[in-house]
This record gives C-alpha cells, structure tokens and sequence, in this order.
C-alpha cells in the first residue's frame, strides 16, 4: 500500500497512533499542533513542520518568502497551543545549483519573520538535497494550566476564529488565475502566525480549546470536534470573510464557499470558550475575533447556510492526494 | 556564486555567522553542535539535523535504520552539549509512491533509537517531498553551569575521544567494495549516541570543551581549535582504533590514516579535561575514552606521527562537494 493510495491524513493517523502509545503521561505528545514536555511549572511546547518546494510553494514564491512561512508555519502550531516562543531553529535541504545569494535571502526570510513574533533563530543546519527542503522547529513556553489543546471544548462552548478567513485561498486562485489580488497573494505568500492572539487566548482562561487552520476550517472544525468528542454547529455567514475573497471567487468562477471553507494557509486561530467568557475576550482581544458557531453533544459538524443545514464536509488540503 | 562553488562548510560559515549576530547574548546559538536557550537555572539545547536519501544514505541501508540514524544524529549533537535528552521531533517529506510498511519501519527506528537513549518521540510531520527526507529536532536540559561547549579548551589542557574512531569509515569501505566486516558496516548504518558519555564529562565539572565527531577527527580537531583558540597535538599513535579498521584499510588499498582521521561517522565524543581531572573522568568512565593529545597556545593543529610532525590537514566528510 503506497501513501498515494492512503492519502496524507489516514498515513499520518497511523502513524500517530503507533508514536502515541509510545508517550509518557506527563507529556503531550501527536494529536495537538505541536508537543508540549513537562518541564515542572511549565510546558516546553516544540513544533516541526517542513516544506518541500515542488509540493508546498508556487512558483511565484521568493527565497525570502519560503524562509518567512516556514518560520511562520511553525509559529503558528505553538501559538496555537498559547506558547510564547523562545527560539527557532530550521534545517535547509539545498540543492548544489542554488545561488549563495537565494540562501541568503531564505535565511533572511526566516529572521524577518523570527523578528516579528519576538523571538530568533538560533541555528540549524544544511544538507545537500535534491530541491529546497525547509524544516524548521519553534520552541516556546506555557505556564502548565494555561495550556491550549484540542481537547477541552464541552457542548455549549462558543467556536470563533481569529482574523478573517479566505483570503490566503484567494491568494492562491490569484496567482494561478493571474488575478492580480495583490492583498489575497501577500497573505498566501507571507503568512502571519498568531503569536499575540495565541498568548492572550492561553493567558485569559476563558479557552477550551485550540487549534491553528492552516489546512482549512472544514478540516479544522473536524480535527477539534475528533479530540474533544463534541460537534460544531458554523453559521457560514457568521464566518468573517473579506469582500476581496468574494471578488476573487466570482473572477475565478468558483464559489466563496469553496475558499473560505476547504483550502487553508491563513493561519488563524480556532477556538472555543465559555459563555461567559465573552467578555473577557473582548476586553482583551476587541474585534481580533469572530464568533462562527457553538459546540453540541454528539461526533456530528453541520453548516448552516441561509437557514439551511447541512453536513460541514471533511475537505481540504491534502499533502498526499 | 553557486552551493557547489563555495562547498557546505563556507556556505554555513557565512549563514551562520549572519544568524549569530542576531541572536541574545543570553542563548548560545550556532557555532556549538546545538542552540541553547535560557531557561534560569537549566538551558534548554535543541540541535536539528537533516538527512536526505540520495545524499546520506548508502542503498544498502534500510528504513529501520534510516530513523534511527537521524534520531542518532541529533542525539549526538546534545549529547556533545552534555544534555539529557526530553523528547525528539521528526519531520519526514515522503515520496508518494512510499511504501506504508516502509514509513512504519522508518518511525520503528526513530522509536527504538529513541527508547535507547531513554526518550521519546514527541510527534512530527508528514509531507509530499521528491525524495525521503528526514529532519529530527532533539531537544535536552542541562544545568546552565555544567553546559559543554566548543570553547572553553585551554592550553594544556588534554585531548581525548569516547569509544574507537574509524569504525564507521570501515563500514563505509566494506559496504561499497563488498568487504563483508560485518560490525564496521553496523556502526556506519546504526551509529549510537553517546548521551550518557556526554553527560558524565558534563556532569564531572572537568571537562573545557567538548563536540561530536560526526564529521570526521579531523574537521572536528580544528573546529574545536577555532572555538577555543588554541592549537592541538594529536598523537596519532594515541588514538583508539580497532583491528578491524585497520583490516579494511589493507583490503581497501588505502591509509588508516584516512578512516580514522577523515572521514566521521562515528559519533563519538572529542573533548578537552584539565590534566588534574583525569582521576575523576577515570572513576566516572573507565576506559570508556582515551587521551589522544594536548591542547597548546596559538592555532597550529599538528599530527604526532612515528615520531615526525606534521600539520593536521583541515578535511573531512563535506555535504556539498
């Protein structure tokens, strides 16, 4: 059986499974976005992600680009998990044919990006490989109760997002289609991790639960309602969406529907909190998030589209397929 | 200005020392065999290594071992810190045509290696990659006064190794000329980390500095050199090596000299001692190392052999040339 035949998600599920049995009790080891160690009054939260060029960026994406998502990439799976990050460290895969000056760009990429969510590279490594691999690790710190996990939200939770969703998506139709979405592209090309957004849902013990959608809300509302064995209700027009999301679904004849739901590379945060805790969120995060739905009991996720209901499919970005 | 142009060593130097000017004076970041971060009274070290099919696999090795020597390697590198290892990451770009049963033997080899050096496999990533592609993070503590690091060595002070040298260069030779020394190849294609060697020389408080020799005696002989500005004499009749090495140098036609010196693999440890903490290392260790030379002022590297002098030549195992 070959992963092209399994798919991406059921060989990781596999593996997973197998790697998890394997995990002391006392840390949080494959089903989260990234793995936390007990270290006494803290977790160490300790994220890898690693990018491929020919299967995870478009040709029109610059060294410096590829250095900043992949830091950017790893940033998110611990903001995710309410860590502040301490240090970044990638391995490169190079092939021998690229410039001195392309790495030079990739590596500044990668501090550019470690700069902004306030925190550094502090090495690495590089190999010869047969394209550009990136693989970076992003190490950061949660005090132990204020962890965030996918697991946690019970039936009556609110679920919102952080930032507006869709965009990357449009960034992506953008640039095959030649749309010119200038916004839509920057966002896909150089995403932004929620590193405050993370922090302060972690530190404001209002959140269940935590996750980042990189591969899609659809996805995303899935993996959380697995883990935590509630159900989700979207109101897909509570969703916050951006009229350019909208514009670039009619130019690329495709339906809103399709970006805001099933492709990913945004980054934002998905999460759920409390009823009550509305206002201390809002306090502290103003309008950084939206409100798109609420946990109920049962294993089922339903969209609800101008008063319709239907199933929330289990779609979206795929590695293997 | 091509990779191939500048070959591995000066492509890093150049990245590296771009990063190091970036990073907080607190951390230890590239120029030791991992990052350290500040966490109060403990660093955290984390290395990432990377290893890519074509390029650090011989065809004879298998999966099982394929994740045990990038768990190895990156066990190598905190141990040289001296660190107990906390867990380990593994990013893996898989080509779609994978075999699952082969992806489950590359994660059994992770585990088991891990197992060995008492910890554990915390999680990972999958993705879509031309070739197998496999990145480990090890992540170690270790109390901030008792940290090894490359600089620290001074002169006077001793030289020593862990274990033998050269065994790895052997099986390299036996492999690809069909020589059949079945241990050699074993050491090459299942090299073990040396994490408790590392953290008795940390913990003996008479160690001056200390690094892996992955990348052969040699190159490691003048990082160290460069680290700590000193020079070293290396009594080539000093250092450990087996009957077996020295066998296969006569069926390969070539100098022992050769797989001992220049070539790595071994993940053994090279550290310097203060003469008067031998009695302490020998109460700890036994005979688990061997001085093999002396460090000495300026920045000379020599080789002591049969009597005659001769300068250490700086070459080894490089990535891109």
């Amino acid at each position: 059986m070959k992963l092209s035949d399994i798919g991406e998600r059921d060989a990781v599920q596999r593996i997973l499974a197998e790697i998890a049995e394997t995990v002391s009790s006392t840390n949080i080891g494959p089903g989260d976005d990234a793995a936390a160690i007990d270290l006494g009054a803290i977790y160490l939260v300790a994220s890898t992600d690693m990018l491929a060029q020919k299967t995870h960026f478009l040709p029109q994406t610059s060294h410096h680009q590829m250095g900043w998502t992949v830091a950017a990439a790893n940033l998110s799976d611990i903001a995710a998990m309410g860590a502040k990050p301490i240090g970044m460290l990638v391995s490169m895969g190079l092939p021998r044919n690229l410039e001195f000056e392309s790495l030079d760009e990739i590596v500044q990429g990668i501090l550019d990006c470690c700069q902004e969510a306030g925190t550094e590279l502090l090495g690495g490594d590089t190999k010869e490989a047969s394209e550009i691999v990136l693989t970076g690790t992003a190490l950061g710190t949660v005090a132990k109760r204020s962890i965030l996990l996918r697991r946690g939200a019970q039936p009556g939770d609110l679920l919102a997002v952080t930032g507006t969703l869709g965009l990357a998506a449009a960034g992506y139709q953008s640039l095959t289609k030649g749309l010119n979405a200038k916004r839509a592209e920057r966002v896909l090309l150089e995403p932004r991790a929620r590193v405050k957004e993370g922090q302060m849902l972690s530190t404001s013990g209002a959140v269940t639960s935590c996750m980042d959608i990189s591969d899609g809300l659809a996805l995303s509302v899935h993996a959380l309602s697995e883990a935590s064995r509630v159900g989700f209700e979207v109101d897909f027009g509570a969703v916050p969406v951006e009229k350019e999301v909208l514009e670039v679904a009619k130019q690329a004849g495709m339906k809103a529907e399709d970006l805001v739901l099933y492709f990913g590379g945004d980054y934002q945060l998905l999460f759920t909190f409390k009823q009550e805790g509305l206002n201390i969120l809002r306090s502290r995060m103003g309008n950084a998030f939206t409100v798109i739905g609420r946990a109920k009991a049962g294993a089922d996720n339903v969209l609800i589209k101008q008063g319709r209901m239907t199933q929330l499919e289990r779609r979206g970005y795929e590695h293997f397929c």
